[in-house]
């Protein structure tokens, strides 16, 4: 019963397949083979982005720090969130790669609003020289939190950050459960609702380790591949990146196993309501689940074999009396509904 | 006839067999997973290191620049060669990875001496602190030109490295090779020769993408995973890298393809020997061959099929008259020996 | 009636005088001038700390990035409040100088409470790798708000700081005015109540410009010396920083300016006390009084030449109808007193 | 009898006078100050460039650092010589301001030629992102070996670098002494021979610590303004630095210091003519000789006063045996001739 994180979950299939397919011969190195040219087709055609630069890394880590350092000067300072992953969980990879730009926060937790960001943008770089100067705009869909960004809240920040001269980024770590939950279209969510530039997750979603990063406007594709390397993220067998990444787009798996990793959500979350004490932090509305339980509860599911984080605590304080803990519970595409059902029945004593 | 590099063969089979068997259920992310643990034992067994801190990355780049990064202090420079990939094939990710080191340059090309390198060292950081100050000693074995430290070289290497209290860092993109060649043990070629730290390259010698980096002394291994973090260099499904490493490991299976490459090479330096006007730079000592060809040859051979780089030379010049060009030809473990023979049936005429 | 800022102001004859005096015949460059030593000595006397290491710098933003990029690790957060001119006035230069560290925001305004602190601290770096780790507190004192850390407070907080094993910084652009408003010793507010290092603001004090930087313990001393010079800080005529901050140390200087700049602004709250509509921010404890006064009340000041600063507010919006408007009055040590009665007769309307 | 840099002498009276003069009341700070708009003035008829933005620091080093990482991405590389003062004496503050890009070194010692530029240039950047690619060109004038660069030297070279579409940066320590050494005016040298920014150095030539940066495009004069903030290289009290400017512009002073230097070193240069064994590397071209003596003559020298450093060797060596050591004697503008004769007479023995 395991929910601590869909990058415990191994890879689809199909992408395995593919994988293996590509272990066969010669083929150039460095980004140059085939199996990229029809990835970069493939992703201009879903995103409706005929002159979008594509680019394949293997975290979600240095895709999001690799566009960044790409779209922020070292002087400006990036917009997220105070839940961001680039805020919280990346090691100050952000500072390391923007040169030590800076990151303001935005909001109280995982999400945003286009008037919360106008607030907090505006008084920025009001000094002249001395402060840090306005940058980028980054938002993560699904969020840190599970949540989504409507195609009319990305919208709406995309107005915002380009009324400021700056680009919008979308991590999208978890970019086809947001797609898949929201029901619209990827160019919808992204190009069309004025995003500049986007990751497109797969590890998380059924591949083994392997992330797109597009800039709709190809202008700093040259310096996005000089980043890279630098970066030492080019890969130098890198049809082994690009073959993943194709059969992950290929007839829209990546949104297929993005709506099973959101229904098995949905089902667990029904599962839980029905749980004395379960209270959620919010609705979840892809595929992760934040709920607060007693600590008898969680107990009884450690015992069990029910794995998953504790939110802002650690594993030690269940051995504490004291009131309900907050956990979360994410599921992967490849969670048997039977896992979910008998950690609802535990769950329920 | 595909001579290009050693990173255009496929993976090995075992090598992917352990991918496709790793892709099963759950596994702890991040590192912490159980084929990491045997990979740790393996590395520390093989390089006789019970102490030595074992990582993983997925690039050779990753692995020298993450490594130096964590030797190096930003205001001291690495003691290099002028053929070092470090220097050349980097793009400045060392110069980043140690926030703002220098390189200075040992030697003529791809091998330094004990005695040029004391030459070298022995005047920096004479004026307190206006110049860079002496920094690790940084070599590759085999050399990007094809050739190997000998066990007394790298150690007469590490005692003036050790001299000026400095590490000595071994790029070990092709260790297996040097190993191989040399036919002595990988511990007589590192730790007991007084390397301080040593890459273990995988990508170009059987795996899909996965190298090493050892500290054989461990105070320095929790710095280098913050960065690893920090460069976004630590993978979430980890697995997939450890995986492919204990294949490797196992068995000797890294030191059978490193001697089928070389043996390949040797095959074809051979058969190189009868072609009219060859002049190798150097004898092929791993598996790689530095060849000087007519121009008339070359011609021969591209028009027949014969894949591999020209050396400090564009393809354009072979359309010029003109004098004999060098050239670089890389046999990985893959390569057929029939392969072999009919490039060197092309390149007689 | 210049209450823009203390760095409006000129240097006191008797640092002029040394500046002049230090200008005759030869003296050795970069930091080994015969001033220089006596300097160290005056600042291990006065601080109570016969080991420190002192280094003077010409800029209190170089004083702060040296002293904290000497004392933090790249991958690490310094903890500071969300006023703090390393957070709102230095431009990145934070992490540039630390190589890409964070800033993480402890309190509302411009001073912590230890125990503020200590909720921030603790649940930093709970989860590995992934988060920044822990790095030094940073207080300045004066707070950028003019107001005073007591003795008790800074040996809280320094409690605190090395409870996580992490040092404490103090910026001291305007030590002088804290030592002389709280009327303890140097070595009371700073060694003896734990500070770890400190900066001693000349510039805004009575000098043309030069900082002082104290190393409590000289472990770090070398480094700080590269830095210093890898940040193009190192002066080849250093004898002009070391003869302006001799001669402002000398026979308490300092501390006299600090203290007739404190008493101004004490006489320029007494006045404005009696201006219709005049709220403090809180009550000036140095030299700066943040005050709130009607629209009316600045736009008869600024018609009749008084200088200062809106805060949070552009001078545009005096044009506008609408209520009260926050500034800031900075008193330095050369304003005349007339130019303070002046000032708030002016205010009385 | 000082030789040992020209940063050891004092201010020249006029530039004192200015500093003192400008200690008056009240000015605006970072930068806005009165005196500033007139060194901007002055600079701009000086070097014929009406736009030109100027900016002044208090170090040759930030100068240099300044400009090249204004000029620089941090994937490039600058091509300097190997004696240039950002490769050998600036403790690798270049790669720490420009991000991470490298030196190239071009000639074997102070001077490059446009021939040798160019085929150190061409060759850089033929392979795609995997070097570093090429950046600006930097040289010095006068050379760190006290020669100097001709009007026409300098616009070959700018001509290869424009080539090449880079720009070409004069590091102008002591572009006064070159300027009077070649008799043109600085815009020939400058401006008309195709320099795209140049540092005008004051340190060494008669001010207390300033050095201007020039930028004859003004395209990234606001990224300098960033960089040099970011860099804590903006002085709050900046008047200072303007005063030091303004007054060693005025009327020429720097050019009649300059001059003066130069004649300096030229008598000296007669008088070592006379010296038994006396060998210059090259003929003094501006105020720095570096002359081979016998180390008989330097022990008597040393033992009489005589003050200058040995080039390459430790003053230890002078109590061994052996044959002539390399000096490097450098004249300031203050140098009394009665010294250079009462030098030479000892030298004679």
């Amino acid at each position: 019963m395991q929910f601590r994180s869909d990058n415990y979950g191994p890879a689809h299939p199909k992408v395995m397949e593919a994988v293996v397919a590509a272990n066969s011969g010669y083929d150039v190195s460095y980004g140059a083979d085939a199996p990229m040219e029809r990835v970069t087709a493939l992703v201009r055609e879903i995103f409706g982005a005929p002159e979008a630069a594509v680019y394949l890394v293997a975290t979600g880590t240095a895709a999001n720090v690799l566009a960044l350092g790409t779209l922020t000067q070292p002087w400006q300072t990036v917009f997220c969130t105070p839940h961001a992953h680039i805020a919280v969980d990346e090691c100050n990879a952000p500072e390391f790669f923007t040169g030590g730009a800076k990151l303001t926060l935005v909001g109280e937790a995982d999400k945003m609003s286009a008037e919360g960001l106008r607030e907090v943008m505006a008084p920025v770089e009001n000094r002249g020289v001395h402060g840090a100067q306005r940058g980028p705009v980054s938002i993560t869909n699904t969020t840190e939190l599970g949540r989504c960004y409507s195609v009319d809240e990305v919208a709406a920040i995309a107005k915002v950050a380009h009324g400021f001269d700056q680009p919008l980024y979308m991590d999208g770590a978890r970019l086809g459960n947001a797609v898949a939950a929201l029901g619209c279209s990827p160019a919808d969510l992204t190009t069309r609702a004025g995003v500049d530039a986007v990751s497109i997750g797969g590890t998380k979603n059924g591949c083994l380790g392997v992330e797109a990063v597009v800039f709709f406007d190809p202008a700093k594709a040259w310096e996005f591949e000089l980043r890279r390397k630098r970066g030492a993220h080019l890969f130098s067998k890198h049809r082994f990146l690009a073959a993943q990444m194709e059969a992950y787009l290929l007839d829209g798996l990546w949104l297929e196993t993005a709506a099973e990793a959101n229904a098995r959500c949905a089902r667990l979350a029904e599962g839980l309501d029905t749980v004395p004490g379960a209270e959620f932090l919010h609705r979840p509305e892809a595929n992760a689940a934040f709920v607060s339980l007693p600590r008898e509860t969680h107990r009884r599911l450690r015992a069990g074999g029910g794995h998953y984080y504790l939110w802002d605590a650690d594993d030690a304080e269940l051995a504490q009396d004291g009131g309900p803990l907050l956990a979360r519970m994410v599921c992967d595409w490849s969670l048997p509904e039977s896992e979910i059902d008998r950690f609802v029945a535990l769950a329920r004593g």
